[in-house]
């Protein structure tokens, strides 16, 4: 979403208050709310107006249609030593995801590296906020989601692999570099709004229906065969980590939680690295330093071309926002305020 | 490689022992020579040639020019909990990859998952040979390695990343699902044997001079800049699992490692993570395979679709080459014998 005619700004602290009242008449402890509307504003906060401010009404929706147990919390299902399995009982994901990351965070302070796998969870919203969590805090994370099909297998039509987002994430300086994609190129939403905009996508996102690769959104919304990001790859990957998230969860599989309209009770794996303890943690600064500055100092392709490393932008959002207040449409802040 | 007029068919045991011949005349001791030989074998039996008996007279010449030493083994650099750094002390790629497997499964036997990293090795050849040998052995594995730079940053036109292979490994049945990848979309290996055919590469695989999405392998070849897989995500992928392999075995990254004519001296990740501990290790089996049929069921795209899981064509190929001999170009196999 970019800031238009028809969005206003509004500070992170009153769209937190706002968030945390409506979740507080919802079920949710005065902690819990506390802590789901800070994750909803900060996904907000920090550009990813999709899962944050934009998703919240819809979030609100499924704690009413009991897709979302309020006030469910993780319950320990089995440890084998530093690997944890969990079971989020169906509650909010972003609380289960964030007291996850804590998990994997805590064991990998025992022994250097930790996992957590979680079943029964519900959408994270944004993988990168819990990348973003545990690299402040010191760790490496990698992490991934499984989701609902929506992405057909490499060569078929209909759609039985899930676009999973997968995370990894590094400390550096106080902030981080964080890595956060799904494994479709282009999700649903991002066509619509090239189709709606009369835009051709700015590379090929789909096959159509004569099972052509295409730029065209319009013709892929009509096929539903959205394109996995870097053809069977993508689509390989995608495979790997619903299997590896439903095995390490003991959870469901992206086709036992079959369809994506009302999705819920998915599986999640998150793993982390302690890097105090490793013998070369004083240079390991300057190591990233050192490849981050070979990076940008790339030769651009073009005279438009801007080379980035993965979260640079969000920091450079996160201060506008702070300053100017986080851009929302008028119509879906109304929608919230009535909640 | 294909099967053609100008290739023979070696068994492999032959083609085993005219390795093994041949490292023991380089410094090898027997049991390494055995071990190396083994791996080049495979590779080529389970048809990835190009990192098996193409690649075999290259390895050799490595160890004559220095930049492998032939009986360097690892060492234990640091151990924190279940992590291990490890120091490849520049010996053979394959030999150092396989210890480092076994090492990462081991640790993961102790405390549910285990990392090693290892600085200064050299190019292990074919990734996925270290996810089938933890896979058969009942671990899930993650590993990656870096490489000398040749793929472009997003938006930049010389190449600062590595193409730096990815795998995941999962136990199915007695075999495994393997997911081998490089984070280039084609490698240059392939373009070329596309240019030499004349064809034009089934999907866009890089850009031109022009700055152009092309599927002209020779535009490619003449600019240089491969495509990464799934474009800006492909490129991040590759920058974090540099940055990973990096800091975490305390070893080079890819801009360190400076240029592909001699590439030496990489790192390396391996974790192994143990599934027969996890309260649901006996249906384990039953929820891959759910997924796997769930997806082999997918109404193919066209008619001549095949949709597979990772690691099926090998399965086939290796069968196929047992019964018949591994394909062998006959000037390659002279070149061979006559080392």
């Amino acid at each position: 979403m970019e800031a238009g005619d028809r969005n206003i700004r509004i500070s992170k602290e009153k769209m937190k208050d706002e968030f945390s009242r409506i979740l507080l008449n919802r079920g949710f402890t005065e902690e819990n709310a506390e802590k789901c509307a800070e994750i909803f504003t900060l996904n907000s906060l920090e550009g990813v107006y999709s899962h944050g401010v934009n998703r919240f009404s819809r979030f609100v929706s499924y704690i009413a249609e009991g897709l979302i147990i309020a006030d469910a919390v993780p319950t320990l299902t089995h440890r084998a030593g530093s690997i944890e399995q969990w079971n989020g009982n169906l509650g909010p994901g972003p609380l289960n995801a964030t007291f996850s990351t804590d998990r994997a965070t805590r064991l990998a302070r025992e022994n250097g590296i930790g996992l957590v796998a979680l079943a029964n969870t519900n959408h994270w919203m944004r993988g990168g906020t819990y990348g973003w969590q545990a690299a402040r805090k010191g760790y490496v994370f990698i992490g991934w989601t499984n989701t609902c099909p929506n992405m057909p297998a490499w060569g078929a039509r209909d759609s039985r692999l899930g676009n999973n987002p997968f995370v990894i994430a590094v400390p550096y300086r106080d902030e981080a570099i964080v890595l956060d994609f799904a494994m479709s190129q282009f999700s649903y939403g991002k066509m619509e709004t090239f189709k709606s905009e009369g835009k051709t996508l700015p590379y090929p996102g789909g096959f159509n229906n004569r099972n052509e690769l295409t730029d065209r959104p319009d013709e892929i919304l009509e096929s539903w065969r959205a394109l996995p990001m870097g053809y069977w790859k993508g689509a390989g990957l995608s495979l790997l980590l619903d299997i590896l998230a439903t095995i390490l969860s003991a959870g469901r599989s992206t086709s036992q939680i079959g369809t994506c309209n009302t999705e819920s009770g998915i599986s999640q794996v998150f793993i982390a690295i302690e890097l105090e303890n490793l013998q070369n943690f004083p240079s390991i600064e300057r190591s990233i330093d050192q490849i981050i500055n070979d990076i940008l100092n790339s030769e651009p392709a073009g005279e438009t071309s801007r080379i980035r490393y993965p979260g640079e932008n969000v920091i450079r959002v996160r201060n506008e926002n702070l300053r100017d207040g986080i851009p929302v449409n008028r119509e879906i802040w109304d929608n919230i305020v009535a909640l």
